[in-house]
Order: structure tokens, then sequence, then C-alpha cells
């Protein structure tokens, strides 16, 4: 009988070329799916919650697979475990009903960045977060912030790559907070376009910097136009928090 | 005229034999040396704080050299930072009295050691923390940490490797904080021995998982004997914090 096998997982990002499966590039899904074909003795093809890029790193994302194997779910991740490397570890894996899909029937996620903000060079943790040396006014970003919550198209904050027609996403919360020298900028929404978290940083970190004013998050959303945002920031601050099904 | 300089620095040792300088070996103190070296046009001999083994991090190691460069004190923590990789950072530098010395002039110093104490596999964070599977009983550690307080010979929490021959310290604080997944282990004391907080730490997991009494440290501490101590935790989990002066 095939059993649909829903996956928790928590990935170090940095040395793979993002998650999705590629041609002479070591990826978080090819790894797996070596790892789980192992283990159950079969092909398998491993759908995952999002494509992540190269250098995001995930506390929880979420993956499923159909396989015949008789292992039982909740020890298939001792043993998958087993045979992946270090920097993939698997938190949980559980028998869930036939229709269950990760990216289609995700409801919402949450990703962080983590923005180091400190004038001096950075020697710790440069895996986990992007080096912003110029002072960022953290009180002008929670303002802007405030623009991007709700309903919007996001045609803006996308970059090439993505051939999603739905551009219009929800984003239900977005927090700011500062932990020693690093900003951690939170965000909860029912769903993102490609490098979007990283283009709504970039332009929050322009607002931080005093560069553009907070309500002009407004107009650039209403522009629906790529050059109207700012730059995208870099992977290594972004992380995949937490998916909501 | 000959200045000597102080320089604050902050490292991750994931990737050096250590700090001390070795031949045929990669460490943070040759790594500076040469960088320094290439900025003042003159060898260098950098004093250190303190040996640190492999993997074990610094987020204000302490070193001082002499030199007879005219650069400017305060400006030399920009050049030096241009030579060096991205894994040591200069985060300040400072001309000071020509009797000061990195080590002798040491009053205390603060090491912390994070222990991620959670039941699953850990992928990120890996080279900061010593990941521990058991569940720890924080209370006992707590009780236990009081044995530790105050100068004591630390004989029994000394690996071989050290020269030192006075035995007897201070330890002036001990703190253990629970942050999500991880136990943090604040140690502050006038000086510590060859794996001296990473054979306390050793010691206080086995008192949290039940293993000795919180009482036994006192017996540990009399007995003078390495042998009765645990084992040495791993060196990913350290990090020197600050040192005082």
């Amino acid at each position: 009988m095939i059993k649909n096998i829903k996956l928790k997982i928590e990935y170090d990002g940095t040395n793979y070329a993002g998650w999705q499966r590629q041609i002479n590039a070591n990826t978080v899904q090819l790894t797996l799916e070596k790892a789980i074909g192992k283990v159950v003795n079969e092909d398998v093809n491993l759908i995952g919650v999002s494509r992540t890029d190269t250098g995001v790193h995930a506390k929880e994302y979420i993956a499923n697979f159909s396989t015949n194997s008789t292992i039982p779910a909740k020890k298939m991740m001792h043993v998958i475990n087993n045979h992946l490397p270090g920097d993939i570890a698997i938190l949980s894996s559980e028998q869930v009903e036939p229709d269950f899909h990760s990216r289609y029937s995700s409801k919402g996620k949450i990703y962080s960045y983590t923005i180091n903000n400190r004038q001096e060079k950075v020697a710790l943790n440069r895996a986990y977060a992007y080096h912003y040396k110029y002072p960022l006014n953290i009180e002008l970003m929670k303002e802007a912030s405030k623009y991007f919550l709700g309903e919007h198209d996001f045609s803006s904050f996308r970059n090439k790559g993505s051939h999603v027609v739905k551009t219009v996403k929800n984003i239900y919360q977005l927090d700011i907070l500062k932990q020693e020298d690093n900003v951690i900028i939170y965000v909860y929404g029912d769903g993102f376009l490609y490098n979007m978290v990283r283009i709504m940083v970039g332009t929050l970190i322009d607002v931080g910097r005093e560069r553009i004013k907070p309500d002009r998050i407004k107009d650039i959303l209403l522009a629906k136009d790529r050059k109207c945002a700012s730059k995208t920031a870099p992977s290594s601050g972004l992380c995949l928090e937490k998916v909501f099904y």
C-alpha cells in the first residue's frame, strides 16, 4: 500500500545550491532523495514546500513523498538521518492523508531575516546573517513595515525566475526585533514570490538608512515594477522558520 | 619609537588549529602575525591572552604586539582587517602602555559554553554548540555550579598539556541559562587551566543527566585528580566572551 510520508526538516543551506534538484549541483532535495532512496529502496520524488536559494537556511522545512516501504513512518526519520550529512536533519516523519501536498496544502509561512548591524567587521555567525555596517533607524523600518501588511500585488518585490501567475499575496504579520548587534525581521504571509522577502528586506534597509521614506513602500507596491524596489538582500540572512497547514 | 598595540579580536575557530602558532598548522595567531607583518613591514610576535583549542571561538580575544610602524594605532585595525580572512575580525586597535601584556596583565575572563539540548538531530549552528540529546536537569546543574564558586585547586579539572604551576583559581560567577533548545553556561574566573571550562561543563552535564549528585563537585575538587571529574566537553561549544584588565 502506498503511503504518503511528511517530513519536517532542518538544514544549513551554506553548502547547497538551494533546495531544488538541479543537474550538476548539490542541492538539499537531491541529497535527501538519495538518502531516502537508500532507505526505502525505491526512486523517490520529494515534494518540497518551497524552492530556497543557495545559502538560505530552514528550521522547519516541510516535504513529502510516496512510498511502498513497510518501515513505520515514525521510525523513518532515524533511518534516513543516518544516511544524511550533518547539515541536513529530519526532525519528524509521519504518515499523512494521500492528498497532502507540501506546497499546495500550505496555508502560510514564516521567514526570518537576520541583519548583523554593527560597524566592526564580523567573524562569527557569518553564514547566518547579513552584515550591514551602516546604522539603521529601526523605528522608521517598523513604520515602513506596516505598509506591507494585508493583501497587495507584490510584483515590485519579485525577481525574474518564478513562473507564478498570482502575484497578490497576503502579509499577516511583520515584526522587527533588535537583539544585541542583530536586527531580525520576521515575515508571516500566505505565500511568497521569488526573492520576495529578500527584496522586502533590501527595501526596509533603505528605509532604515533614511534613503527612502517609510510611506514610499505604498508607492512601490502600487508601481508593480521591480525597478522601484531596492536591492535584493543577500541569501545568508534568510531562514524559513515555520510552515502552516 | 616602539609602540605597544593592543588588539580586540573576534574569531570563528572552526577552521583553525586553535590560537597558538604551530608548525604545519593553520592557527589564528599565525594568520594574524602574517597579516600584521604585511601592514607594519616587520616580523611580528603577537602575544595572546590565552591558548584556545581547535574549534574554540572568541568574541573578544585580546592580543598585543610591539612595532616601529608609524601607522596611527586606531587606524591599524582597518588596514589589518583587509589582509585577514573573513573568519578573523579585529574589532579595535589602540596604543597601550609599554608594560601591558595581554596574558600577564589579565585580571579575569568570561567563557561561555553552549549545549544544544534537544532530542532531534541538529543541522544549524553546529559549529557553535555541542549537541547533547539526553534531557538535562538544569536545576541540579545550577545547584552543582555553586560548589565551583570561590577559590579552589582545580587540578581535577585540568588536562595534561598545560605547564601551569598555580592550580588554584578563583571562580567569581557561574550562570546557567536556558534559551530555547540551548543551555548556555557562563563562567567568570581570574584564570583557567588547560581545558578547565570544558571539563567543568562535562561534569555539569553528568549532574544534569543525574549520573552524579550536585555535591559531588566538592569531592571532585578535593580529590585533585583528573580521573574523578567527567569527560572533557567538545570544543565547538566554547567561546571566550570577555577579558578583564
